[in-house]
């Protein structure tokens, strides 16, 4: 079976998921066609998952397939974007039919949680890894992005923080665990839920937006650089799950939130008089902290204290590595 | 140095090639905003090149980066797009600043040749490959597929063939050739020219194209699958270039023309009645076949005898690979 065949007798159903919703031609030809409504931008971004590095070797391929996805979708959301489509390149050391197949089963659902449609790809020999390209539109000057971030805004999180950190112990193996709190960790690392009902709600109203890879320092560090502020949170408004508390003690607890990535939930500044509303319609905002004159982040604990300024979290080359 | 700023530092200047025109947001944000006029759809592709699969371990960074941009911009040009910008997701087992440096020039440089501009991308640590996806845009309806060719049409490329096939001992170290012939060749290999005015005068009069990188035969065969028709190639029409068959007997540079892939040259089926003009014009339209009734694809020797009757080229996963 050939690179095309391949791609469409197993992926068929991830690219019919919406098929037609701003696909005027999907998979099969050298290029996929996209409408863009007038008055809207077209969202666009790109990851790339390499096996040892962003997960596990030898993943079960259906989980892997519905990260893969919802990490890439879940910039979309932090830039307030409705979902078109996706393209997947996919680079395997074989083509093993059961491992597609589960692939694709994954890859199908969460593409119907995020109602988007894969739109084209590639398949190629070589050590695994994917790299998803995905596309939304936004009504044009709405979009989310890092750089409006105002002194005097609310620093906000979409929920809790640290569950996928709190979980990579169990998925490397070096810890097992079959607590009901252990599988919702594994639940959240596995398949997190891009935010994208909350990214196109504060269309207008957040000042800046991102979704938390990196970490929440991290990113914060990212909005403080490219808003030219700082960011001050207070450590004990973090939002913790019951699960990450059952599974980690306090400050393990309270450092998979700070510095570990891979939790995919929003991080956003707000004006002040913005919260309420949203708060009263039901939306998950969260006040961690504001945002202040100066740069980088800062740390508060509950005196008010900083005890930590600085910026960390995960990059994939170090100082060193140059 | 951290992913945002390895990519930002490297390479921004292909970030600048061409920035505004349908950019609205580059590099550094969680998405890359882009802008498509009223009545006109965006064309997206997206190619995969591993080590060692598509191109020789440690290669040129150079001409590893001019190549990789022009395979993927070549398939706008199939479409008769013309190219807004491109994402690149590059896995690198190291970060050398060197070979960074020399990747980000021949980005640049095909960059610049393609009108094109970086528009975000993702650094990540592992076995060397890339992933670009582009972006071009195209009226409404008048985008080039591969599925309208009708009997009676022409089938014409864009070029010359088979120079990238003969290229190949010459890339792989199998041979060493200092001939100007040879250095032409392995020009072609390294640094293809996607034939974008080509695919943009073809627009409303091909009723089919697409860019040769599997092969001709391979190629014509995803036409005649897509249209439902049958691809006649008189192979002694097919043109060679002085360099091939300086380099090759003239069996081996037919093979090559036939059966080599990467070349890169646009293929597309015409009405008669429009090639005069497009001739008269000066667009390098070579007509070496026709579209007949029937399927597959079909190769007439010098008397009008079939000597092939089938459909061939490299595919990247075999038959006996699932």
């Amino acid at each position: 079976m050939g690179e095309f065949e391949l791609i469409s007798h197993y992926f068929a159903a991830a690219a019919c998921a919406q098929a037609g919703d701003g696909v005027a031609l999907g998979i099969g030809d050298d290029c996929a066609l996209l409408e863009v409504p007038a008055g809207e931008q077209l969202a666009v971004s790109t990851d790339t998952l390499v096996a040892g590095v962003h997960f596990p070797h030898n993943p079960d391929p259906y989980l892997l397939a519905q990260r893969a996805l919802a990490v890439s979708v879940s910039d979309l959301a932090a830039m307030g974007a409705a979902p078109i489509g996706f393209t997947l390149a996919l680079t395997l050391e074989t083509a093993n039919t059961d491992w597609l197949q589960a692939f694709a089963n994954g890859l199908d659902q969460m593409a119907r949680a995020c109602s988007v449609s894969l739109i084209g790809g590639d398949t190629t020999r070589g050590p695994l890894s994917l790299t998803l390209t995905v596309f939304g539109r936004t009504p044009k000057g709405l979009a989310l992005t890092r750089s409006g971030a105002q002194v005097g805004d609310l620093l906000c999180v979409g929920g809790y923080l640290g569950d996928a950190a709190g979980a990579l112990p169990l998925v490397l193996g070096q810890r097992s665990d079959d607590s009901t709190a252990a599988k919702a960790l594994l639940q959240h690392y596995w398949s997190p839920q891009p935010q994208l009902a909350l990214g196109q709600a504060l269309r207008g109203k957040a000042t800046a937006a991102l979704d938390i890879s990196d970490g929440l320092l991290a990113d914060c560090g990212h909005i403080a650089a490219a808003s030219q502020v700082c960011m001050q949170i207070e450590v004990d408004k973090v939002p913790l799950s019951a699960s990450l508390q059952a599974c980690a003690d306090d400050q393990a607890a309270r450092q998979c939130a700070l510095s570990g990535g891979d939790d995919y939930v929003l991080a956003f500044t707000l004006p002040a008089v913005e919260l309420s509303p949203l708060q009263t319609q039901g939306w998950p905002v969260h006040v961690i902290g504001r945002v202040v004159a100066g740069q980088g982040v800062e740390v508060l604990d509950g005196y008010g204290n900083k005890i930590i300024q600085a910026v960390g979290g995960y990059q994939h080359f170090g100082r060193d590595g140059g």
